[in-house]
């Protein structure tokens, strides 16, 4: 079915062209055009037709079906809804107006869709190379739960203001004194529900709308949300082998993350650590540095955090728990200038003027002050270690042709340059994912073109499904090796 | 000391008149016009002399003491640092440059810090009528510790996207149908950190900048708040006895608390209830509704929320439970018009991808489903009842001629109008402070003048003192009673 929509005149009307493509469906099924029972084209067709992404035509459909217009049966498509003119409430429902920032944000969310456009192997066995979060098994759960215990024994406590636990913010300091050489009061410490939470307040106190701000591709996917949230026009950021390549960018704010860089796991050298601070001098600008995967080294000197080398209070170093604490517990922190601890606190005070799952917070800081997380993390970075240095192994004995792993000696990724061109990587992939295995395409991480990579994630499997996952690869490899003779 | 600074020329410089003081102070710390060691002007005097706030003034030398530029020794003013020359670190220090958003909330900050200036008693046994949070002695904390027991017992569970534990929505989805008649599907439902968490994302979503949006006076401030955050003009709306007096206001967002209006505890009749939505489908406006204290009834048929005659779905209903859980239990919630599910989670899922304090989430679904909490809520009804009627019948045995109470058949607040002259209610509340009674004047929460009244908090106080706290205000009224004359 051709379907003909006068988009055109919609778009006239509505900011973006999904709102447009919304409203022009939504107006045809009004008026009849498409009847009661008919049959939306696919999401493809559409999308190839109006020139927009398979994401955002498949985001309309969702709108539509929240409304009640339309209605999905998987694998047989998408139809009008049968009992449309008799249901009173679809179509006095309210379209309801929303800000430039809502506008904003749906589509990039959009965006977000698409490029989370993944099909999942028919495989039986999936083997799933992408990082996970820690697994429950290497978790001490009975320490934890006296953890909680206790401080539940301990009785209810007046809750504390946006900052959080005084005594986690203590031990969080504590942990940063000894483990990465940041001296930090706790008073300059803010907690968050997690890293991104912190990411996004201080974008909102940082961006001005229109204004740049340098990212590194590929980068962290979050960051680049969260920045043109606010409307921040993202600066994207060379990295080579030695992490970010600093140049004199027109912006004042910049992410990066030096100690181990996303994904590629490029550390960042001294000099080019200079280049940053006294290139954030000269623009008055702030460098947030995002210290997402320090906990776990296998050898080699722990790497000094760009905080470390702030003597103009410009860096705001961001850290969390994600790593080292089961899935469901969420825990980010920002250590800050102190220029800033007010306005980040007026931020967060707004949607949290009482700092929630203080009971998780006051559990985490017993478990810290007690030496319990420092064990955890000594047991999991021996298991993890292994697991790395056999991956690595492994990789080199089957794979040695395939490609080239960025050394490292920290970190739960590994991030691997595909050896061959464009046009074989795709094969490979296509063969390996027929094989069941799953790995992040490094692709999704960039904001300009580079070289096909994957960043591989090892610490949640065990050796065996380590070597197994490899030997699959090798043989997807070995059906398209003669596109590299 | 005089201290004169050239404050005009800064203000063409710095959006706002504290931003404009703070550099002038600052330069005169570097230029030497205020040498080290040297006493700045008290907050008044300033204050009065540049015609601003004590309370922004606060906040000017509250940011020059983050910078290390003076110091505060309690009760004896506000000095420059001694050792300024010395402290190079203090001089390099950045100031770094903040978004319109960050400015904006410094301004409100300051704002709500003058509107906080509330001076304790010197008095040795305070009775405090502000309302409080849940007493601990009132939780049933043996039933909750093996709820959160059973949860952890459980093992960790994948945790769930922005809109927050299913188990917990669906328990308040029939929560809600069986106590408040409102027919909501889970999926309607987003779980927050506290019901100002959401309020201010929907101000987010909903309000453009500049836009008007209207809210009641006398109101909840964290409202205001939230909107004048995104840059929304707040409009105030009148409230009588009978709550917010519809209007034709030029606006596309009302937040309004028809249950029991805040701080009024007025019912909004079914009359106007109808008007405020026809007034919303003419205007295409969004309506939140507030429901922040429905919990507590003492007699009388329940009152229907607006949500519930919603029939274009265009009102947003916003619960909480601050009320029936100890302080730090951090939970508020939404019911949202189908069309902005998608947006709010998009919203939501900025800042937390993952919904945090799902132990609690998921032990607080375990505690509704399995009772429990219903039965914690007819005891604290029970409870709280007598001493509401107690409150009452002491004030009017008391105080008879003082106050005209807003009659009430449920909540945690009673509101009491000032039944004579401003400078009667002003030598009455002197009076009162001196005997150690502290309350909420009610002026906090206007946006327009009006008559003045006290906002009084019951539930958290035992009879004796309930009893005691009355005759203190007796023993205050006695001093003043010639005014009414």
């Amino acid at each position: 079915m051709e379907l003909w929509l006068p988009l055109d005149s919609y778009e006239l009307q509505h900011r973006y062209k999904y709102l447009a493509l919304y409203h022009a469906l939504r107006d045809a099924i009004h008026a009849g055009t498409l009847e009661a029972g008919a049959r939306l084209p696919s999401t493809r067709v559409l999308a190839t037709q109006y020139d927009m992404s398979r994401g955002s035509v498949a985001q309309v459909y969702d709108m539509l079906m929240a409304d009640g217009y339309v209605h999905a049966y998987t694998g047989k498509g998408t139809y009008v809804t049968e009992s449309l003119s008799s249901q009173h409430h679809v179509q006095t429902e309210a379209v309801l107006p929303l800000s430039p920032w809502a506008e904003r944000l749906l589509s990039l969310r959009a965006e977000q869709e698409r490029s989370r456009e993944e099909v999942q192997p028919a495989h039986e066995s999936v083997i799933n190379f992408r990082m996970q979060r820690l697994l429950t098994e290497h978790f001490p759960a009975a320490e934890w739960k006296s953890a909680l215990a206790a401080v539940h024994r301990s009785g209810w406590r007046e809750p504390e203001g946006a900052a959080g636990d005084p005594e986690l913010r203590e031990a969080i300091a504590a942990h940063l004194r000894w483990t990465r050489g940041i001296q930090a009061e706790a008073s300059q410490i803010v907690l968050f529900s997690g890293s991104i939470q912190g990411i996004t307040l201080l974008c909102q106190l940082l961006i001005t709308e229109g204004n740049p701000v340098v990212q590194e591709s590929p980068g962290y996917q979050g960051i680049v949300h969260a920045v043109r949230s606010c409307g921040g026009q993202v600066i994207p950021a060379e990295v080579d082998e030695g992490g970010i390549i600093p140049q004199d960018w027109k912006a004042q704010t910049l992410f990066v993350t030096p100690t181990r860089q996303f994904p590629t796991g490029a550390v960042l050298g001294l000099e080019r650590r200079r280049a940053l601070l006294s290139w954030a001098s000269k623009q008055n600008a702030v460098i947030v540095e995002d210290d997402y995967d320090s906990e776990f080294r296998w050898g080699g000197r722990p790497i000094e955090p760009l905080k470390v080398l702030d003597r103009e209070q410009r860096v705001i170093y961001i850290g969390s728990f994600s790593q080292t604490m089961p899935a469901s517990f969420r825990l980010g922190y920002a250590v800050l200038p102190r220029s800033l601890v007010q306005p980040l606190l007026a931020a967060k005070a707004l949607y949290e003027p009482v700092s929630p799952a203080l009971l998780e917070q006051r559990a985490l800081a017993r478990f810290m002050t007690r030496g319990g997380y420092m064990r955890h993390l000594r047991r999991l970075t021996r298991l993890y270690g292994e697991r790395h240095d056999f991956f690595v192994e492994e990789m080199r004995r089957c794979l040695p042709q395939a490609f080239t792993m960025q050394p490292g000696d920290s970190g739960l990724t590994i991030y691997a340059v595909w050896n061959g061109d464009q046009a074989s990587y795709e094969r490979f992939t296509q063969h390996v994912h027929e094989q069941g295995v799953l790995f992040r395409d490094v692709e999704q991480y960039r904001l300009m073109p580079g070289h096909a990579a994957i960043c591989f994630g090892f610490a949640h499997l065990e050796q065996a499904v380590i070597r197994e996952g490899i030997q699959r690869m090798r043989a997807a490899w070995e059906k398209c090796t003669f596109s590299f003779r």
